[in-house]
């Protein structure tokens, strides 16, 4: 009786969406190669300043630096890992959201496994990306605006963990949306990936993508939040590159006046819970509807999915974080294969 | 005749430190495990700010944002690979140098695989992290004084890739020392590594490794240039914790006044060519030869390589991308292995 317990228990727990990370045993990853590179970027110039001296250590020996001449800029760091076990037809790369970095599709910060290793277990050679500006492609004073820095408290609400005002300073006060997916107990661990953001660069960010693209496509794109922005975007410039393009809850649509060029491309929208009432993400996700329907008018392939109609409740903005985090790439990597992009 | 001629040309390729890396055929990696978290840093706290509005995507949905509030800061990232086959006895950690991140041990400017590679394949539990401020560590405007940015042309000569005089921004005119080891052709590859940095932050940054250490060791750590006066000052606060130090280039030495306190530990040093004559690097090397003196005079185990001495010659500061780089750690991996750090 007790046996049949545990093995009801066990079996519930070995559910990809509630297996506590920590438990599940994990399969060794082969890999026939990994690495990184940055690509794009430019020099640019300076001039008319004084030479410093710099101590670069304190207690070190002094060293003369001319701030003067020529700097390389807005160049964007890239990371790759290729299974052994090749399934994905085509590289599958991960273009994170705004104020984070490719960190967004790593290790979750409640310690499971995230769609990177989701998707390299799955036999895709899978590159993931810092846009330009931000965690390992570096920054630059040559950017217009200041930079934005995120309170501790602003992406409960804004990334829909819990409704406006259910954000407290006092954990024990802080409420979330009914049956939220958001590891809570994380979300000090989550905000350690932020890092800061400019509002004037998308430019650059979508020219060093570009030189991604034509570095490492034909290939399918997974883009989230402000990096739907440019995936569709670079959809629009290299509409034979990508062959597939998945975004998470994108804060935009592509351009309607260009679906004609893209309509090639199937293309797979997902959104999470309490999005269609929310008084902000109502309009966001109204960008994401009214694109589809003039991709589908335009006979393109392109499919909506708002999460919770299709049975899987309580995603926040942070879909690849969520507990259930495992079942949604599910959803993504069938629609892939229905795309007949794996062998 | 033929064949045979084939055969030292295939002799010859096989040598570590002559393999051009695109030729080299690469085994599979097998890893039982691998991600990333971040440790450390804190919440600070903002106030008397007024509140935003932010338009975070141009085109889109206007949000409101209060600057005031607590921020997370001066956290770390790390990302960590278990290989399968494991065979070094403890965690060994990479500590990258000034204004780099973690990238610096990564994928080589030139393309070949770098010293996490090497240390992955030779069964080390490796742990690559981007120091406090930088790369996905992310950083903060709460930091005392300028960041620096370091033109194109800066380490060119300060990193010893050529004599002070050397560097010209055409190409065709620059000069090296003879012999470099450095992959000159890829020196652009290598300034798109650079990230800003703080003259200021030694402390927080130091924090924030005594986090890393107090969670993954005891450990092997490997140090270079800036941060081996990190890895000093994490050895002196934990000499229970760290059971070896490498340490490449190295800026500055650890604290002679507490060199009874850190004897148990082994300490390998290793200083590339044209260290000993270069009128700022003389005295960097100083710092190193007079620590190691005062180590042992305390009875301690520590060994400075000048890699001439050894009869490896051509390398610049960055010896984990130079050209010989795998005969180099060939050279810290034996000395690991005489320390009883590998099984």
């Amino acid at each position: 009786m007790r046996a049949a317990l545990l093995g009801m228990l066990v079996g519930l727990l070995s559910a990809p969406a509630l297996a506590p990370p920590a438990l599940a045993q994990k399969e060794p990853v082969v890999l026939r190669d990994f690495g990184s590179f940055h690509v794009g970027g430019r020099l640019i110039e300076i001039t008319g300043q004084p030479i410093k001296e710099i101590v670069f250590t304190p207690g070190g020996v002094p060293a003369k630096m001319d701030p003067n001449g020529r700097y390389q800029v807005e160049q964007m760091y890239v990371q790759y890992f290729l299974p052994q076990n090749r399934k994905g037809k085509l590289p599958l790369l991960l273009w994170h959201g705004g104020g984070l970095t490719g960190v967004t599709y790593e290790t979750k910060p409640d310690g499971g496994e995230g769609w990177m290793h989701y998707f390299i277990r799955n036999g895709w050679d899978t590159y993931v990306s810092d846009a330009m500006e931000r965690g390992r492609s570096g920054w630059t004073n040559t950017f217009k605006g200041d930079p934005v820095f995120l309170p501790f408290g602003d992406p409960w609400e804004r990334f829909r963990v819990g409704p406006i005002g259910s954000w407290n300073d006092d954990p024990q006060k802080r409420t979330t949306y009914p049956g939220t997916q958001f590891p809570i107990e994380a979300y000090g661990q989550f905000m350690k990936q932020g890092v800061p953001r400019w509002l004037t660069t998308d430019d650059q960010i979508v020219a060093a993508y570009l030189e991604l693209v034509d570095k490492v496509c034909p290939c399918a794109v997974l883009v989230h939040s402000q990096s739907g922005t440019f995936g569709y975007r670079v959809l629009e410039a290299r509409p034979d590159k990508i062959k597939a393009l998945v975004a998470v809850e994108p804060t935009l649509g592509g351009d309607k006046a260009k679906v004609a060029t893209v309509k090639g491309t199937p293309i797979l929208i997902v959104i999470g819970d309490n999005a269609k009432e929310h008084p902000r993400w109502k309009n966001i996700r109204q960008n994401s509807v009214a694109y589809a329907a003039a991709f589908k008018e335009a006979g393109g392939n392109i499919r909506l999915v708002d999460l919770p109609d299709v049975g899987i409740t309580g995603n926040s903005h942070m879909i690849m974080m969520d507990k259930n985090s495992g079942q949604v790439a599910d959803l993504i990597q069938a629609w892939l294969a229905e795309q007949k992009l794996v062998d």
